[in-house]
This record gives structure tokens, C-alpha cells and sequence, in this order.
């Protein structure tokens, strides 16, 4: 099996998606994105720091490395594109990644990805790279959600469906009923530090864990750039909101510690649970 | 003409009605909300508080007042179902009231509503009861935006309205065609509170305002009970989120004051446009 080639942004997935493919026997070759990474599991692999206006570079690094299969995993900022250092690929691709990224953050992971393929590389996603990682159908953990969890997951479902299809987020909140709080460029860590502040009528309390935290995956996303992900700080989060517990699609979204994110779980008294999309 | 029975909820709207009906000669009986409506204006207005648990007695005041035409204006909270002060009718209804707020805060108005129908009251809309505060189209103000701004509301605009038939909220901010912000039950200032504490190259700064906010009328909304509004405040607020501009749909939006929002906006260098829909 050739060399994975892993073009990572920031946060836990990257590190996750590694270990993983390392751990399944797999060598790896990252290539972080300056100004997205700053963390410190680059080190235990072999590595290239290049700039996403460098695609000439990136597909130079990994096809050295041997690398046959890519995947871009974790968080991208939206470059300042007139600081940008771009190679001669860079300059030549400049107009069509601005206009991408003027459709949003996903449509830019997907034109670099795009570009990867151009240039005979294969993009997997993080499932085929890491299928460990993958949220399968069913209740995580010992706290299961009651009929009205049930209604909550199927109503946050339909409004981050139709959220995902415009390019916007991949997260809601609804408690009995009501949408308290839609993701956009916050993310899903800062959607839900909000939710304390919203009348208390409206949310759970200390005492009362109310509302459902759901992610899914765009419909725009083909699975190979931005999966959701939940980890043992989305379990954490969701608790400091009050929530009663998150729902994902089954297949379609990673967890990145199966038993760690099952034992915070059931220390605070949330479900985590899997849902066939 | 008969006087105008004005259901009270929260906020600057009931109160913009009551002042333009009365200015346009017209009697106006208020029936405040308890629990949603704190403000002095009330005292100018022959009024009576009662629960929106009490649709009997709503119905009996309004009809005593000599009221043929109502409307449902400003914020109401959903109220907590056990603590709700109740008339022998809300005792009937409140099933199907719990059912209606389960599905969002729009259902539960237009429910209200529906009662006030049934008891052979016309509901009519704020457009009907105050036509002068009709977002019309075209600027207002001196500031114009721009084709990349338009670009920003069209895409704004669509976002809204997907959430709207979803009973989400009811504006979204969106910047160079990225989604920063989409309002769900925290409303629109909250929402645009939190742009300042995105990340700077997604947004705008105090020297270079960027992004737009757009307002539109839920497509499940019939223009009777929560139509979006635009006053002084929200132009101040988008200024301190660093927005360029406010867009609202021409004919379903309302504008408090027009001559203060324009004088507001000109003043803090934004535009302030209706679109027709």
C-alpha cells in the first residue's frame, strides 16, 4: 500500500486521521498548511510545512514521499489571498480559488482537492483513510434518547440539511420543537457556547438537560474534505449547553475517540447516537 | 372605522404601530401581554394585561373595547406551559397550543391568531394597520451598495428564506459570499453581536465595513403576526458588526422610522436597501 498524503488544517481530526492510518500499519506524509496548523503531532511524522497558494509544491512533496492517495483533512482558514505565498501552479489557479472561496470555505477544500486529482493523485476520504473513525448507527454509550430526543434529532436533521445544501454549516441545536441555535463561520464549539445565554424558558438548565445538538454532513461535501466530528470536547461542550445529547448520521460523520467520547458520555449523562441518514 | 385591537408583545414594534394608527386617526386598544411586555408606552394606550393563556377573556376585552380588526405585534415569549395564568377557554385549547409551540415561535402566533378569527375578529397585518412603516424599494439613505454587495444579499436572501419554511429565524449576515451568521432563537441582534469575534479576514473592521445583513418575512409567516423590522438600533448594531449594509424585502419588511434609520445610516456610512422579492 502506498504512502498516505495527508494535507492538514487545524484541530484534533488531522492528528487523528494519522494515528489511525498508522496505526492500521499505513506510512504517512503531512503536509500542513501554514497559517492553519500550529500543533505539535507534526513532529512524529514526516512533513512538509507549504501554503495552500503552493499547489505546485504540495503535489511535488507528496509525489516524492510516494505518496499515491491524498486526503485534506481539518480546519482551512479563508486565506487573505493578497498575502498569500503562491507558487507559479499558485498564480496560474489564483482567480479560480478566489472565485471558490467566495462560494464558501468548502468549495476552496474542494477545489484543492480538485486540483490534487488533476495532477493524478487519488483524494480518498477520511472513512477509507481511517475507517476506525467512522460513526456507526446506534446509541454510544449507556444514556439513550426518548421520543422526543427523537423528534428534536429528526427536525435539527432537516434544518441542517437545508442549511448544508446553501453552503452554510453542518450543526443545529432544537429543544422541543425550536431552532435555539444554527451554525455559520462560528462552528459548532462557539454555536453552542451561546445556547446559556438564550432565555431560560428556551433551553435546558444544570438541573434539566433539554435539546439536541445534531451534525451532518453537507450535501455538497463528497466526504472527502470536511466530515463532522465529534470528540470527547463536543460531548463536554454540549453538557456546558445544557443539551441532552448529539445525533449524527451513521456513516457520515467521525468520532474521534469511540471510548473516550462513550465514557464522558455517560459521566455527564448525555447520549451520543448515530442515525441512518 | 372601528378601533384597532393591538396584541402587545416585546420590543419597539408595538408601540411604532399603535403611534402610526393613532397618527393616522384611528382609535387603538391595547392588549398587553403578560410576561413579554415591560414598556412605558402602554400608559398612553387604553389597554388591559392578560395571559396569553386567557384567549377568552382577550377576545371579551377586544370586543368590549369596540374592536373588529386585531393584530399580533412584538415579541412573545413561548411561555412556560405550567406556570401559564388560564380562562376557561385556554384550558380547552392549551393541547393544541403546546403542540403549536412545539413547532416554533411562529406557530404558536399564528395559533393565537387563529383564535381571535374564529371569534369573528378580522386579523390584519401590520402593512394594513400602518402602511408608513412599509419597507418600500430601492436605498434609503444616501449609501448605495455596490454589485459585490448585491451578490452578498442574493445570496442572503436565499439563506433566509430556506430557513424561514423551515421556521429557523429570520436573517443571516453573509460577506463576500461566505455565511457568517444565521439567526435562529437568539434573534437578530444577538446574531450580529457575535461577528466581531469571528476571525478578522472573514469580516469586516472598523476601518473596511464588509458584509451584508438581510431580513425576510418567514415564507410560512402571513405578514399577520412577526413581520422582520428594521429600526435605528439595527443599523447601529450592523455598524458595531461592521456590515456595509441592511437589505429587507420591499413590502414584507417594516422600517420604524424611515427618516431616523436613513439619517442613522447616512451618519454611520451604511446603506440600508429594500429588494423586491
Amino acid at each position: 500500500m502506498s504512502a498516505l498524503g495527508l494535507i492538514a488544517g487545524g484541530g484534533e481530526l488531522p492528528r487523528a486521521v494519522a494515528m489511525a492510518a498508522r496505526n492500521a500499519g499505513r506510512a504517512v506524509f503531512v503536509v500542513p498548511l501554514t497559517g492553519s496548523v500550529t500543533e505539535d503531532w507534526i513532529k512524529d511524522f514526516p512533513h512538509e510545512f507549504l501554503s495552500p497558494g503552493e499547489p505546485g509544491r504540495i503535489i511535488k512533496a507528496l509525489k516524492g514521499a510516494g505518496v499515491a492517495e491524498v486526503l485534506l483533512a481539518g480546519k482551512v482558514d479563508r486565506p487573505k489571498f493578497q498575502d498569500l505565498k503562491l507558487d507559479a501552479k499558485g498564480v496560474l489557479l489564483l482567480p479560480k480559488a478566489i472565485a471558490a472561496a467566495k462560494k464558501g470555505d468548502d468549495a476552496l477544500l474542494r477545489f484543492i482537492v480538485g486540483i490534487c486529482e488533476d495532477e493524478g493523485l487519488t483524494a480518498i476520504s477520511v472513512a477509507q483513510a481511517a475507517p476506525a473513525l467512522v460513526a456507526e448507527e446506534g446509541v454510544l454509550g449507556a444514556v439513550v434518547p426518548d421520543a422526543e430526543h427523537r423528534a428534536d434529532i429528526e427536525r435539527a436533521f432537516k434544518i441542517v440539511h437545508a442549511l448544508g445544501a446553501l453552503d452554510v454549516g453542518q450543526a443545529a441545536v432544537v429543544c422541543e420543537g425550536l431552532a435555539l441555535s444554527v451554525e455559520a463561520a462560528e462552528g459548532t464549539d462557539a454555536m453552542l457556547l451561546r445556547i446559556p445565554g438564550l432565555r431560560e424558558s428556551l433551553r435546558g438548565t444544570a438541573d434539566k438537560k433539554r435539546g439536541v445538538l445534531a451534525k451532518a454532513l453537507k450535501p455538497l461535501q463528497d466526504a472527502k474534505t470536511d466530515m463532522p466530528v465529534v470528540g470527547v470536547q463536543t460531548v463536554k461542550n454540549a453538557a456546558a449547553a445544557f443539551l441532552a445529547g448529539i445525533a449524527v448520521e451513521a456513516g457520515a460523520a467521525l468520532i474521534l475517540d469511540k471510548q473516550a467520547v462513550a465514557a464522558e458520555a455517560d459521566r455527564l449523562g448525555l447520549f451520543v447516537v448515530g442515525v441512518k441518514p
